[in-house]
């Protein structure tokens, strides 16, 4: 078979042009990018505004197994299955980050014959997006150490400054520094550190403002350390929120791509889904829902965390109804949850599955909370036997559950067709009774049990000293009555990445609460969050390279 | 008057499609960056190598003052007036970094009515040329600290690293900093430094690499430290020769954009002045002298570095024969250099002018040296008098040399209609000799000193004991035989910038010496060079802003 990207080069792709109108864009309002990449402009909005939203899809899965699930794929897939089937859709995704794929990922943008195009351009620069986020925070992080070298009025106590500078590669040696070092002339020496750029504030922010003066907002309530009688220091006190948000101008614009099969794709935004929400942009989803029938989107991890805080963050705040979700897994992964080892998985095991479909029905039954309709798509692999599918079909009759099998990696859009035609009827038939899980007016430790308990199956919940220092600390500042944003691992339902399936009885221990107060959430963390990968022994980028007649290579 | 960004605004730009026409580009040879601004494809080149080339301009100034000459102005005025006059001419400049942007310097695509559009994208982060060479620079510097992560195999000595990382962001605090600190998964603590990515030899390469081969080629060649035995070690060593190439596919493509006037002007690539070489990229030279009758470009700072290095360095390398020279002048800055204070150049001052030409004359003579012929341009003020006009004409024609008063900065390319003429009778009456001022394959003290002796008008070069150490191991490692990158203030044709006018009989003091092997050039520094400039108490960010309705403000 073919690598990804060369099904991607052997790809005739459509100018544009073309793609926007499938979704009745003329030309005026794109910012043509080149000619298989745009950003949607300012005007599109007042022109769509008063249309009838679109269904909302959401895309989530099980919890990761290296087995892997194919959760973008099958979103990608789905929407060329839904072309198909003569349904009008478009697919909302993340955009990649670039230090991934010079680290180990490759690249991030579907797979197989289920892809987004361009491939080399969105796994590289894209539109810039990333680039201007990069730059928006660093110009912040610059704006610090100047106000510190220049007098410091605002009595910023570098010790307490939480703000980190960012780029976006896999670079280890640059999460712990030290910077200002060199005498008087270059700066006030202090502890810093860069964060990937999809974990800055900045990506967060972009991902759920509603429109550029949202953003300004969010972004001058950025608070980036605290003065020596310990109040924040925020970003409009240093005065740079205005050329903040100018550098974001563009990035905040949703861009427009296609699939392999030319279903309209718009790609915006990649926050990180663990110290952020892992959705892509309210402006692209809610633009989305006015051009098109059905927008398919998803988010990160599991639906443990990608889906709720999909629901308790994003759609929140931008009073989005979800009216339908797709819950991704593979009978590999089933297995794995039961206790296969991945070695084992291709051999039939039916007892594994059977309990590790335990961890598909929390998924199933977490959804039902929120009042959603849900399918299960079962991302079918060659090793599957008749037994094991047959035993997947009757657990999710058991529950009520729709299930399709697709094969959208190795078919395209006619490997999705099952999954497309039981999502519509499900649509159809159902109506979606979406309300988010909590209060974001509860006290912090309520809205965090709340978490826990309905949706990890957790017991109790364990605050370090610092925890609840750091809680304290929120309240008294009079920003408790956020939502909460979960950092926890994404393998298992607990705080324990040992526990696979669907433990019970387990406690959930939070080491550290932040805020994000230009986000708007209080960010919960239950165990060491990474916020700067590092490179592999062997980096992928030894193996990218660019030929002499423009061919690409080892971008997988 | 209205501000610069007020004119720019103000403007009605023509659709980059139209502006290619008048190159007689088609479209299918740009790839759009929205409606303004385009990047000129691979394929154009073969399409248009086969024409005979255009005439090559450079444009040039005196020493700089605080008085200011407007050298990108006259350039970009200079080309409108070649349209008014019915010649096909395009203009081919630098483009601008963010860092400065954001501290004190504002804009930087020519001032008044002579201005390069859309001068908001161009200021940010147009068509994202800059953040694909931090990527590539920081690509390099995280396989560095992750290959003494993993092992070290190359034996690479931490404390011999030279390559730094590099951020476009005016940011002091970022000049000295120690990395990979926090235990054994975070790196190998080591000094490190940032420089703005415009000071990134990756810059200097794209510059000056021909084509995407070259690119790699030269990429490859980067020294970025020594072994334990004092051996070179490359990128090419390190395996992401071919990733930073692929990060650069559509960075080395040349960006198509306007003058307020409709002229094409062709803006790509923006190499330090000092520490490399100062100019527009060879790519967008190469394609520009085929698609127009007259090519004008500019080079860093003023003639003795600015040109020289352009002549030496860029032009040896690419094989351009420069067809003529404009020297930029104001009758204010040659009364600074004639000893006036900044205070006083209102003030007619016929002996200070006087005193002050013999800087402009020493240019001249420096022009002609390299055998090309040159014409002054006087970019006109309100307090020049009538008296000193006379002067500059009188002192002109005793050394042979056309004057021309320009006045672009108010009235566009109508100011620069009697330069625009006039240029173009130098340009039929003469032929250009251009010949490079030295051979590259002579030693390395020779090469300084021809410089020092012929260009500047010094007497000896002294080394310090580092600078002789770093000959030495140029020698032994065999890259000796590449052209100088000399390293000095802009302010003084000597290494002192308070000697103004034509000083004589001064002596040169060479600090440091190092090898740029990928760029193919030896930077000679005779200072203290600053590659991370800081901002300024208040920074012109505190000032830009983005309103609701989309306005931009204080881009001055």
């Amino acid at each position: 078979m073919l690598t990804d990207i060369q099904i991607a080069q052997n790809c005739k792709l459509l100018k544009i042009n073309k793609i926007a109108e499938k979704l009745g864009i003329n030309e005026e309002d794109l910012e043509l990018y080149g000619n298989y990449k745009a950003k949607l402009s300012d005007k599109l909005w007042d022109k769509v505004k008063a249309k009838k939203d679109g269904k909302l899809i959401l895309v989530t899965a099980i919890n990761p197994t290296p087995a892997g699930e194919g959760k973008t794929t099958t979103t990608v897939g789905l929407g060329q299955a839904m072309d198909k089937i003569g349904k009008n859709a478009v697919i909302a995704l993340r955009e990649p980050s670039l230090g991934p794929v010079m680290g180990i990922k490759g690249g991030a943008a579907g797979g197989g014959y289920s892809q987004v195009v361009p491939m080399e351009d969105i796994n590289l620069h894209f539109t810039g997006d990333m680039h201007a986020i990069t730059a928006a925070n660093n110009l912040l992080s610059a704006a610090i150490d100047n106000h510190l070298q220049q007098g410091n009025s605002l009595n910023i106590d570098p010790r307490q400054i939480v703000w980190k500078r960012c780029m976006d590669m896999n670079d280890r040696a640059l999460r712990n520094i030290i910077v200002g070092l060199g005498g008087k002339v270059n700066g006030v020496p202090r502890e810093d550190g860069f964060n990937i750029t999809v974990a800055s504030e900045v990506m967060a922010i972009l991902c759920l403002a509603s429109d550029i003066t949202d953003l300004k907002e969010r972004l001058g309530k950025i608070i980036i350390g605290y003065n020596y009688s310990g109040n924040p220091v925020t970003a409009r006190d240093l005065k740079v929120d205005g050329a903040m948000t100018l550098l974001l101008k563009d990035a905040i614009k949703p861009n427009l791509v296609q699939t392999l099969e030319g279903t309209p794709a718009i790609m915006h935004g990649g926050p990180f889904a663990n110290i952020a929400h892992g959705c892509n942009s309210v402006t692209a989803t809610k633009i989305a829902l006015k051009l098109s029938d059905y927008v398919i989107t998803e988010a990160g991890f599991g639906a443990d965390l990608g889906a709720e805080k999909f629901f308790d963050i994003k759609c929140r705040f931008a009073g989005f109804k979800p009216d339908a979700v797709v819950l991704v897994a593979t009978i590999r992964a089933l297995k794995y949850n039961g206790g296969v080892k991945k070695e084992n998985l291709k051999e039939e095991n039916i007892e594994a599955l059977s309990k590790g479909f335990s961890n598909a029905q929390k998924h199933i039954e977490n959804i039902k909370q929120f009042g959603v309709p849900v399918i299960v798509a079962i991302n079918h692999f060659d090793t599957d036997t008749e037994k094991e599918i047959q035993l997947v079909h009757d657990k999710c009759s058991a529950l009520g559950v729709e299930v399709a099998f697709s094969d959208v990696f190795l078919k395209g859009g006619e490997g999705g067709i099952e999954l497309a035609n039981k999502l519509v009827d499900l649509l159809d038939s159902t109506t979606s009774n979406f309300a988010p899980l909590y209060d974001s007016d509860a006290p912090i430790k309520d809205k965090v049990h709340t978490i826990v308990s309905k949706i990890y199956g957790g017991k109790n919940v364990i605050y370090t000293a610092a925890a609840e220092k750091s809680i304290s600390k929120i309240e008294e500042m009079g920003l408790d009555k956020l939502p909460i944003c979960m950092a926890k691992t994404q393998y298992s339902l607990s705080d324990n990445a040992a526990l696979l399936g669907c433990p019970k009885d387990f406690d959930v221990t939070v080491k550290e609460v932040r805020i994000s107060a230009g986000a708007g959430f209080i960010v919960v963390l239950t165990g060491d969050i990474m916020t700067m990968p590092g490179l592999p022994k062997v980096p992928a980028a030894e193996k990218i390279d660019i030929q002499e007649d423009g061919t690409i290579v080892g971008l997988f």
